[in-house]
């Protein structure tokens, strides 16, 4: 298998997804990963708590949105800063390159409880922190809360539309798209 | 201990939370909540398929909200329907008699990231119910998943408020109240 990435948590996470699609999730052990990625048990386990995590690398994310929302324009409303957090997310994270992986990522999560608990947790940790973002800039909490489970809304549509082989459009795109139809909707619930 | 629910899920929850009390959620087993609610093994795993499902039990609330919503009347909006949900919910599920068990559901869960997994995705499917209950009712798809997210925060909002001790208003009156406030909020994010 190609090392595609230089760094050990992507390495991992890349030699985990090749050997749920070989093997099965179940028949995978984090030795396995380890061994497949050229890498020590030790060396996985510095970076994930257990074979679930492999999948999640995602305190970048935490702290990628949160330094985006701190640096929108003092004018931004809240969607307008989780829209900026969006932006970043599409430029840093969510790259044409990685769109290959990511469709094989969701569909492994998608056909296993225990990992779309895992991503449930994780997405609640998201929202968490961009609602304290929000809250940094002087919203206040319910409206960084509302603000901060519709931007979870926004991301999740243009995540599935992005993820979509189908589709070529960049997520920064997407996102938008997806922040304005929102928008629109919450005047007709 | 009182048996104070004449059906097994309810015991085997009551069982549970008790001895998650008493000796910790890592050192109680299946068995140890089964005896504790004078129950087999046996019967737990009719109700449950783990551990951690025990403090579960809420096919009947998808299937509440369902009907509920299915039962709004035809002139109510999306989010009316939602109340209309949640009204029912607070009329079956989160009575007064209730309060004091769903508080100390609510602090084991808090302390273990297991559950708070589980939890998480136990609300993910009942998001998607209220989705799918609301396009029934002819709302669009993208309508029905805003109105179904902003009625989970309000449910959020109005069950830590009616689980935290001090408070003495009825689920349904605080659901109300908090549809109102995340209502009013939407227009500002």
């Amino acid at each position: 298998m190609a090392r595609w990435e230089p760094n050990a948590p992507e390495r991992l996470a890349q030699a985990a997804l090749d050997l749920f699609a070989e093997r099965g999730y179940e028949n995978t052990s984090v030795v396995d990963i380890a061994q497949r990625a050229g890498l020590g048990k030790t060396t996985f386990f510095r970076h994930f708590q257990d074979k679930r995590e492999v999948l999640f690398g995602r305190g970048t994310m935490d702290e990628l949105v949160t330094k985006a929302i701190a640096d929108a324009p003092a004018a931004a409303t809240p969607l307008e800063a989780v829209a900026h957090a969006l932006d970043a997310a599409g430029r840093e994270v969510f790259t044409p390159a990685r769109r290959a992986f990511t469709a094989r990522r969701r569909a492994v999560i998608a056909a296993h409880p225990e990992l779309r608990e895992r991503e449930a947790l994780k997405n609640l940790g998201l929202i968490a922190s961009v609602t304290d973002a929000l809250k940094q800039r002087g919203v206040p909490a319910l409206t960084a809360r509302v603000a901060a489970e519709l931007g979870a809304l926004v991301f999740a549509i243009a995540y599935e539309r992005w993820s979509d082989p189908a589709n070529s459009d960049d997520f920064s795109e997407l996102a938008r798209r997806a922040l304005d139809d929102v928008r629109a909707t919450t005047a007709l619930c």
